[in-house]
């Protein structure tokens, strides 16, 4: 491999199929992403996705009941900006294509795609395609093409059009995507420019697409053997809903220079360095390039499951977002970070709808898969029974108060989700006799674990519960006056507070661990001595009342919550490591980052080093088979979890920066950038020491190593 | 009303929709059954339903996964054999139609329906008709129209032909039916019949039906005021997959004979007769005339949970059979209770297949709904997750065995259903530690009680798989050298008796009652007096997971065992009565019927004779609501139940029928035929008497009222 850390080469990856490499080196801004496709080669996995930007239609159930998701909402492939036609002077195409190389340069954020292409005669040409995105504003993308001759002499045309296509195959793999057949096209051809308008007929979405060129789309030249022309492009993708309104067009050099500036700026305040391992140190400079890429930036969209990479998973967002992402841009990127939880907060009104919905009288649900708020989880079993996602999101509030210290976004927005979070856990649960206590519980819910299904007091759940009604009550003391407006009572207040004490956590006296659900450690392990190894993901190959009725998990469930509150004995920590990682298959691409930082905070570096090598690899090994359908963003999130909160060891604990150095035996260096209470750091791990550099901002007492150091 | 319990008119319900009355007064043959619909209205619910005749189509589901039911089987609507065309002299139909008197005569097997038919003119003719169904063979209807003029003067014409239907709109309440579009036709004409060969095109099945009449489908006639013509007509449905093969047609006279001796023979050996309230006398022989009129006799067939009379349920064969119907036969009609045990018994293998599907390595898995032997319950918490299917298959072999004694039988046909399910439980359940013992325990079912999902330990399925599996020991023993040629060997059979003996029974010792599962006294008692009436049945209101995370239930769950098995102390099972009574909705029409057996045996008579009444009359006053759908056969069932097994106390104990009288105060007078190992009796509960007649067979002694008593 190369030893440039923000360089990323095709020949570095084992799978060279055309789907997955589109995946590989999608580049995206927030608001659109453009699949990396050979752009002769008309890919029907190819295309645009705009973020937020889906089509619905009815969801068909076998049996309907009522409270169901009503509509599917899918998120819409749009043509593919790459695509270009290069004639010979015979008006063949050139259009068998082999890719010579692919690169992603992360500094700049610019693709280079080089093919050879060549026409039925067997006359060649070179095409490099570089390409780079506009990250602000976030409407174009510069497309070069430069088209040498090998062995061809004459004219060439190159001809560019958007193509409007068949939107991907429907499936019944829920990872997957549906096929949407109700848009409507309206195109728009000018001289040096041609501007789609396409639009959904359910969802009543708009979005233009287009393409441009100085002079026309349209060029014919000559070349004969090792001469060579160029070509600039721009793709065009308006905002949602809006016409596009570009008074001008930036030259690609324009655009490269911006895009340059902005991934210098993003490295200076995010750079994570790992010395000692250049693979893994690349692959965590792949993931947070491409975990910066997908997130939304206005408040009004998120981080779909894939990014804009892929389709897959329909371009939903979930709970991976506040749980393995936000924290990321909470110590990064203040304003993204604040961005996200607008998204949620501009989602209150229809999630408490979604609460009465489901029986509870106060408070709000958020939906576990959507993208405008309304719930389209077809499943509910592994869908609206994870009630998770509303502590899940009240603790990214937490997350980001304590990291940035902004407490008046969180007066602004936060307390209210967190306030109406808390509301639904009060009214959605209730008090029942726990060996003689009377114990706050919750019945069937799933928890993380998607093995797992419709159980009674899920650790996580109760624990993260719990959480949610502590922090209201901590927010309703310190934002009294917005409380007051929120129309908290005293009394409210006071219930609030007694419920989170009284919250049942379930605890296995015997083997002296926390206990999944109330019932999971009565079921008998999954057999997995007979289980052979092309049964994995086990979701594709049992039923799922096998799976549930096993002690198996797809991912961490409990050991989520020890990872997040850190509120265990070191011994104990062990021991439900040891126990839930026998019976953990990591089917879910969210488990191993977790495994990992749990491994290296309780000193199992061996485990910790493994997790961690497939978890950031995970899309660069194609270790779930399916990248092809996008990136795994949590993944990519979870992996810089790892890095910081397991081998970094950064927890904020009492409010509290606190840093335990987990360096890998096998690494002589690890450096973090990140910024903490407006202090722009650098923490140094070195084998036996730990600096922490301040690189902006006022000096501030931390915990480094057990020790308080003031950081100047 | 009438005080002929063997009439029913139509003037005595007060329900007189088109679609309700189609129902009621619908006749079947076991074979096909023709709703009673107006002949000149063109009703698009009327029509024909032949028992095991349906098309498949595949189940949309919004989410798949692995082992879900692949297709929908749905009831094929044919045409309405009823419906004839009535032309004055001026080509104008006589389709104004008013109903003016609709009686079933119960005796005979003959209805009669009278309507007042009018053309645009004003003019009107009374037009009635009389059907009557063969009941041995069973391919015709016989229909009399007689047609009196009441001021009309001129020609007439009446034309029969068969009308191809839309077939019934789908919906998305699971308890009705849906589209099917899938259908082929040929018609054969000739003069005097019209034959239709009706194809499903996905289920590869066919069913022929036709109109006969002597002398052609076409008659021609003058009237005047007071005059009278009538015309005999034949319907024809012939048996699925062959064709019709009908050397002669009978008259309409020949089949009321047959039909009437048909009937007289079934009253002979079924008469149940309440002496005390007319309404439930009616009541109680409409639900067996109706029961004996919906069984399949062939062995192929079962019983649909609407019979013929509808298409809800899509004409699916549940557990409905065996646990409310299949006492009643094998208590009076040996053969259908054989040919019921039949039908399951040609599915064994498929059953194996799906125990595979379900992870289950031996044993066989019966379908929770089905017509042709494969799952088709697309929603699988209420569907396939009622493992006690299995049981409750068992069960009804354990019934036809001791009431009948007929050893052959069983060990022809019986003995494999019971072991294979019998392995089933073995293969499903695992030992788990409860307080500290290994028992056997079932994780993830759902029980009968609907409105609690996926539980462990439900108490009715392991009770009955405990039932299961020591039946199978018995029988093991009974027929050891069958046993040996299916595969049992000695190890097995002590296996199979101590898992029957370690099986877990989940019991409350503070409440000092069984348990419905594990957690569910966890979970807080549903919020019945914040809940207004018309939101029930809860499962059109709110969520299944609302409805599942509170006690709450649909049916009865745990008194269904209760009832079953009898093994409670008086004092138990008025304590459990109590504790399920509160929180049970009867929002299932199997419910009631249990609650009023089990108050009578607990000497609850007002309740008793509360639920009797409601359950007796479910159809008859339109008790849920729908009966426009269909006939609730499982209640017709269990109201036979109710009086036989409560208020009559008929039990089989220790292998020996005991008769306990719990007469109501409100009756003079109870008397049931029935047959018991091959002794025909009727039983006669007095006030304060029981006695006990011999009709036929030899003496044998019973226990009545507690006292040994012989019978001769």
């Amino acid at each position: 491999m190369n030893n440039n850390a923000k360089i990323l080469t095709n020949s570095e990856l084992k799978n060279q199929t055309p789907s997955y490499l589109e995946t590989i080196f999608s580049i995206s801004n927030g608001h659109f992403g453009v699949r990396a496709s050979d752009p002769v080669a008309k890919s029907i996995t190819a295309g645009t996705l705009v973020n937020g930007f889906f089509e619905i239609s009815k969801i068909n159930y076998g049996e309907k009941a009522y409270g169901y998701a009503e509509n599917n909402q899918t998120i819409v492939n749009l043509p593919d900006l790459r695509a270009i036609e290069v004639f010979d002077a015979h008006h063949r195409l050139f259009d068998k294509s082999q890719l010579e190389t692919q690169y992603l340069n992360m500094h700049k954020g610019l693709l280079v795609s080089v093919y050879q292409i060549s026409n039925s005669a067997g006359q060649s040409l070179k095409l490099t395609l570089k390409s780079t995105i506009q990250q602000s504003p976030d409407s174009i993308i510069g497309l070069r093409y430069e088209i040498r001759s090998i062995n061809y002499t004459g004219t060439v045309t190159i001809k560019k059009h958007l193509n409007i296509k068949n939107n991907h195959k429907g499936s019944d793999d829920p990872r997957k995507s549906r096929q949407i057949s109700t848009l409507s096209y309206e195109k728009n051809v000018l001289d040096s420019s041609e501007v789609l308008k396409v639009s959904t007929q359910q969802s009543h979405q708009f979005v233009e697409i287009g393409v441009y060129s100085d002079g026309g789309l349209e060029k014919t030249f000559v070349l004969k053997p090792d001469q060579r022309q160029d070509f600039d492009f721009l793709g065009l993708v308006g905002p949602i809903n809006r016409k596009m309104n570009l008074r001008k067009y930036p030259t690609f050099t324009q655009i490269l220079a911006d895009s340059t500036r902005f991934w210098n700026d993003f490295w200076a305040k995010s750079e994570v360095t790992i010395s000692g391992n250049d693979e893994l140190n690349q692959a965590m400079h792949y993931n947070l390039f491409q975990l910066m890429s997908s997130a939304g930036r206005d408040g009004r969209t998120n981080i779909a499951a894939k990014g804009m990479s892929g389709t897959g998973y329909e371009g939903h967002y979930f709970w991976d977002t506040e749980m393995y992402m936000a924290p990321f841009f909470a110590f990064t990127n203040n304003k993204i970070a604040r961005d996200l939880i607008k998204y949620r907060y501009s989602l209150l009104d229809l999630s408490k709808k979604r609460a009465r919905t489901l029986g509870v009288d106060q408070g709000a649900l958020f939906a576990w898969r959507t993208i405008d708020g309304h719930e389209a989880s077809a499943y509910y079993p592994a869908g609206t029974a994870q009630y998770h996602i509303d502590a899940d999101i009240a603790y990214a509030i937490y997350c980001y108060l304590t990291i940035t210290g902004d407490k008046d976004f969180v007066e602004k927005y936060g307390l209210e989700i967190v306030l109406e979070t808390a509301r639904f856990w009060k009214n959605f649960g209730s008090y029942s006799l726990i060996n003689g206590k009377k114990k706050f519980c919750f019945f069937d819910v799933t928890g993380p674990d998607e093995y797992t299904a419709l159980v009674d007091n899920n650790y996580y759940t109760n624990r993260m519960a719990k959480f949610n009604l502590e922090f209201a009550v901590k927010l309703i003391d310190e934002f009294s006056r917005k409380a007051d407006s929120l129309g908290v009572t005293t009394l409210e207040k006071k219930e609030l507070a007694k419920i989170a004490k009284d919250i049942y956590l379930p605890y296995d006296q015997k083997l002296a661990i926390n206990q999944q659900d109330d019932s999971s450690f009565q079921k008998p392990v999954w057999p997995f001595s007979q289980t052979p190894s092309e049964n994995y993901p086990l979701l594709l190959h049992y039923h799922p009342l096998t799976i549930y009725r096993y002690q198996v998990n797809k991912q961490a469930d409990t050991l989520l919550a020890d990872f997040l509150f850190d509120d265990l004995s070191k011994e104990q920590l062990a021991r439900e490591y040891d126990y839930y990682e026998k019976i953990t298959t990591h089917d879910s691409s969210l488990s191993r980052s977790i495994f990992s930082a749990l491994a290296a905070r309780i000193g199992l570096q061996n485990k910790a080093y493994k997790y961690f090598n497939d978890t950031v690899r995970t899309d660069l090994t194609d270790l779930q088979g399916n990248s092809c359908d996008g990136l795994h963003l949590a993944n990519l999130g979870g992996s810089w979890l790892t890095v910081t909160e397991g081998f970094g060891g950064i927890i904020i604990k009492n409010d509290k920066l606190t840093i335990n150095n987990h360096l890998p035996k096998e690494w002589n260096k690890l450096t973090i950038r990140l910024t903490y209470q407006a202090r722009r750091l650098e923490i140094v791990y070195l084998p036996n020491n730990t600096e922490v550099h301040l690189l902006a901002g006022k000096p501030i007492v931390i915990t480094v190593d057990g020790a308080s150091k003031m950081i100047d």
